[in-house]
C-alpha cells in the first residue's frame, strides 16, 4: 500500500511491479489530488510558457499506472495510519466516505506542503502558490484574466527565482521580496550577491532583507500590493515561493519517528526506523548528508525518484539502498545558471569543520571561443586534510551542470589536491584548457597548504 | 632549460618562475617555430571563422614570457641532447649557427609531429596539415585564393571531424575519407555509427573503410582529387587530420627511455625515468592509464598544461605529481557532441577485463523542456565487480561535458551500482529527473548483477 501518487510513491509502486507480477504482489496507492506522477519542478516553465501544456508535466497518468496493475485510487486521502493494526483509514475526498483498509507493507510518500505565511490577505484572489498542477492552473488563470502587469514574488530561493523568470517571460514587471540579505540562501552571501546583481540587471526589482507583513487588497477583494515594514509593492499578482515542509502530520500522529527538520527518519533501505514493514521516501523524509553525517530535508524530484526506486526494489524482494546526498542543486533565472553542492561556509562552521575558501573567475568555454561566458566558482576545502567540502557556481550557459564534477568528487571523498589533476573533457567549445573546476581546485589546494599549520 | 615553447614547456617555465625568482633560478627556453604558448586545439575554430584572428589563439607571446624573466629564444632548435655532459646543441634556424649550452635541469617538451602519409602528391599545393599556426595560416590562404568549394578531409578522428565542421562553416562541400569502418575510432563502432549518421545528415560525404592511395594534381600542380583504391574524390583543398606521434627523435638519440607508443617515459613527478635532472611533459610523453595501469599516448592540451604545472612545481622546489589519465575526450562537429572516457570494448578486452555493456537513449534536459535533445550513452562495467570501465556519449547540446561525471567516477574507482545514487544537479532546463548518466548506471548495474555468475 502506497500513500501518495507522485514521484516517490509511484516510482516505488512501478519498481515493485517490475520485480513482482500481480499474482505475487497486490499494489494499491492512494492520492488525494487530481494528478499522479507529475513534475512539480516543471511548473515554472509551464507558467512561463516554455512548456506549452499542463499534461506535458505528467509523467504517467492514473490510467497508465492502472494499466500496469497498480490500483491507484485518486481523490482518496489517507487520514489515519494505525501502525499497530497495520491498516489505514481512507476518505473519499468527494463523498467524504471513510473506511479502513489493511496493508502488509506500507509506503509513505506524502510529499511536502508549501510554507504559506500567516499574513493578513494571504488568501486573497491573485495570491498563488506553485506546488501542484492545480496551483499552476490557478495562477495561469489569474495571469490570463488580469490586466495589470506587476508581479511580486515572495521568496528568493530556487522556486522564487524560477517564478521570477516565468513572470518575466510572460511580460510582467517583477519584484522579488526576500527575507535574506541576498537571494538564493542556498549559496553563501558573496555568491548570492552575484545572483542579486544579475537579476537586477535583468530588470527584476530585488528587495532584500525584507519581511512581508501584509497582503493588501483592493475594493474588489483582489490583491493590490504587498507590504513590508518599510514599503508597499504594487502587485496585480503575487506568487508565494517560500519553500516547503515535509508533510508528516499523518506519520507523526501514528507515532512514527520524525527528525529535527520535520521529516520521517529512515534507514539506508528507506525503511522507517524501527518499523520493518513501513517505508518512506520523497519530500516527506530526511536524508543523510554524506559530508556532515547529519540529516537534512531536501525536497527534490530527483531524490524522490531514487527513493521510490530503492523502496520498490526492497519491497519487491530485491535490494537497494539510498546512501545519502551531498546537497547538489542547480537552477536558472533567464540565462543565469546557479549551482551548489556540499557545504556553505555556515554549514561547515555548524558542523565544526575548519575550512579554506577560494573564489575564481573563469569561462565556460575557451576564452577565444564564441559564447565563452564568465563564471564564478567558489570552493570550500577542509583545513589541513584538503578534503573538498563544497562548491558554488554562478555563471551563464554551460556553468551550472559543472557542479556534477564536484558532486562526484564529494561523494568519493576527494581532496582538492586530487581534483587538480582530474581528467575532465577539454575542447575549446566546451571548456578552457583548465576547466573552471580545476582552476578552483588549484587555488584551493594552495590555500590548504597555507592552512596546514 | 626548456626545449619547446608551447603548452607543457612554457607552463613548466611559468610555474617554476612563480616559485623561484630570477635571482634563484635562470630559465632559458628554446622554440624552433614562430609562436609560443598557442592553442593548437583552437585552429579548427580559427579556420572555420568562429575565432576571428590568429592571435586570439596565443595565450602568451614570447615578449610576455620574457617580461616574466623567462629567456625564451624563438626560431632556435635543439638538435642534440648530451645527457652525459648535461648540455644541448642548439641551432639558429635562420642562420644555421650552432653552439653548445649547458643545463642543470632539463625539461623536454618537444610535442608531437603530425602523421603525414607517404603518398604520391601529398606535398602538392592545396594539401594542408593543421598542427601549427603556420599550418592554419597556409590553409586559410589556400581557402581565400581557391575558387572551388570541394574539400576532402583525410582522417575522421577528432581533428578530422573538427576540420569538417570548419570547412562546412566556410561553405565547402566536405568529404571525409576514413580508414576505419566508422568515424571517431576513439569510440566503439556502434557509437561511431551514430556519428557517421549525424555527419551524413549534415550533408558531409562520409567515405569509410577507405585508404587514400594518392593525391592527384592538375596541370597547375595543385591538388585536384584524392584517390582511394576504389574511387576518386574531387578536391580543391585537402586537409590531413590523421593524428600525431610523439616528437621524440631527439630524446631517443640521447638514449632516453621511450615506450611502446613512442613517447618518453616518466615517473609520477614527470621526471624522465632513470634521470634525476631531466623532465618531460606534453605530447612527447606517454601517460599512465589509471583504468588499465598501462601507458598510453594522449596528445591533448589539457594534459600538457597539467604536466607543465607539475614539472614547474617540482623544478621550482615544490612538489606535485601527475597520477595519470582516464582517457577523457570531448569534441563536436556542428551541433553534434561526442565524448568518451575510460575504456572502449576493445581496450577492455586487450586489458584482459571481462565486462558488460549497456546503451541508453535519454535527453539532455527534461523531455518536456524546450531544447531537450536526444543523447545516447554507452557504459562499460567490469563483470562481477561492477567497477565502471568507460562511458561514451553522442548527442546534441549539453551532452558532451556530462562525460566529466564518469571521468571523476572512474578516477575514484566507483562501481556502476554506486553511481546509480549519485547526487547530480537536477532541474528541468538542465537534466531529466534521472540524469542520462544515472539511467545508464542503473541499466549497467542490472547487467552486472546478471553477470555475477
Amino acid at each position: 500500500m502506497v500513500i501518495g501518487g507522485d514521484a516517490a510513491g509511484m516510482s516505488a509502486a512501478s519498481q515493485a511491479r517490475r520485480l513482482r507480477g500481480p499474482d505475487e504482489l497486490e499494489i494499491v496507492a492512494f492520492e488525494r489530488g487530481h494528478f499522479s506522477s507529475f513534475s512539480a519542478c516543471g511548473i515554472p516553465y509551464w507558467v512561463g510558457g516554455d512548456v506549452p501544456e499542463r499534461d506535458r508535466l505528467i509523467a504517467r497518468t492514473p490510467e497508465e499506472h492502472r494499466a500496469r496493475d497498480i490500483d491507484l485510487r485518486m481523490r482518496t486521502e489517507v487520514v489515519e495510519i494505525d501502525v499497530e493494526g497495520a491498516r489505514v483509514r481512507v476518505r473519499d475526498v468527494e463523498s467524504g466516505a471513510e473506511s479502513w483498509t489493511s496493508y502488509d507493507k506500507l509506503v509513505i510518500a506524502t510529499g511536502a506542503r508549501p510554507i504559506r505565511p500567516v499574513l493578513p490577505g494571504v488568501d486573497a484572489p491573485g495570491v498563488h502558490g506553485v506546488q501542484t498542477l492545480d496551483d499552476g492552473q490557478a495562477l495561469l488563470d489569474t495571469l490570463s484574466t488580469t490586466k495589470g502587469r506587476r508581479a511580486v514574488v515572495v521568496g528568493a530561493g530556487y522556486i522564487g527565482v524560477e517564478m521570477a523568470e516565468a513572470l518575466i517571460n510572460r511580460g510582467y514587471e517583477v519584484t522579488v521580496v526576500n527575507r535574506g540579505k541576498e537571494p538564493m540562501s542556498t549559496l553563501d552571501p558573496d555568491m548570492g550577491r552575484l545572483v542579486h546583481r544579475a537579476m537586477a540587471g535583468m530588470g527584476i526589482t530585488m528587495v532584500d532583507d525584507a519581511e512581508v507583513t501584509k497582503v493588501l487588497t483592493g475594493d474588489d477583494g483582489r490583491v493590490r500590493a504587498v507590504a513590508t515594514d518599510d514599503a508597499e509593492y504594487p502587485a496585480d499578482v503575487v506568487v508565494l515561493g517560500i519553500g516547503v515542509r515535509p508533510e508528516t502530520e499523518l506519520a507523526k500522529a501514528a507515532g512514527l519517528p520524525v527528525g529535527d527538520h520535520g521529516g520521517l527518519l529512515t534507514d539506508l533501505s528507506m525503511r522507517v526506523r524501527g518499523h520493518d514493514d513501513i517505508w518512506a521516501g520523497g519530500d516527506c523524509v530526511e536524508v543523510l548528508d554524506l559530508v556532515t553525517g547529519r540529516e537534512r530535508h531536501i525536497p527534490l524530484g530527483t531524490h524522490a525518484n531514487k527513493h521510490g526506486q530503492v523502496i520498490g526494489s526492497n519491497v519487491g524482494g530485491g535490494y537497494a539502498t539510498f546512501p545519502g546526498v551531498v546537497g547538489t542543486a542547480v537552477s536558472k533565472v533567464c540565462d543565469l545558471e546557479i549551482a551548489r553542492t556540499g557545504l556553505r561556509e555556515k554549514d561547515a562552521r555548524r558542523a565544526g569543520l575548519q575550512y579554506v575558501t577560494v573564489t575564481i573567475e573563469s569561462t565556460s568555454r575557451a576564452g577565444y571561443y564564441p559564447g565563452a561566458a564568465p563564471m564564478t566558482v567558489k570552493m570550500l576545502a577542509e583545513r589541513r586534510t584538503g578534503r573538498l567540502l563544497g562548491v558554488q557556481i554562478v555563471g551563464r550557459e554551460g556553468a551550472g551542470k559543472r557542479v556534477d564534477i564536484a558532486a562526484v568528487a564529494l561523494t568519493a571523498g576527494m581532496t582538492v589536491e586530487q581534483m587538480t589533476v582530474l581528467d575532465l573533457g577539454y575542447a575549446p567549445p566546451f571548456s578552457p584548457v583548465w576547466d573552471p573546476i580545476l582552476v578552483a581546485a588549484r587555488k584551493a589546494a594552495t590555500a590548504v597548504r597555507s592552512s596546514a599549520s
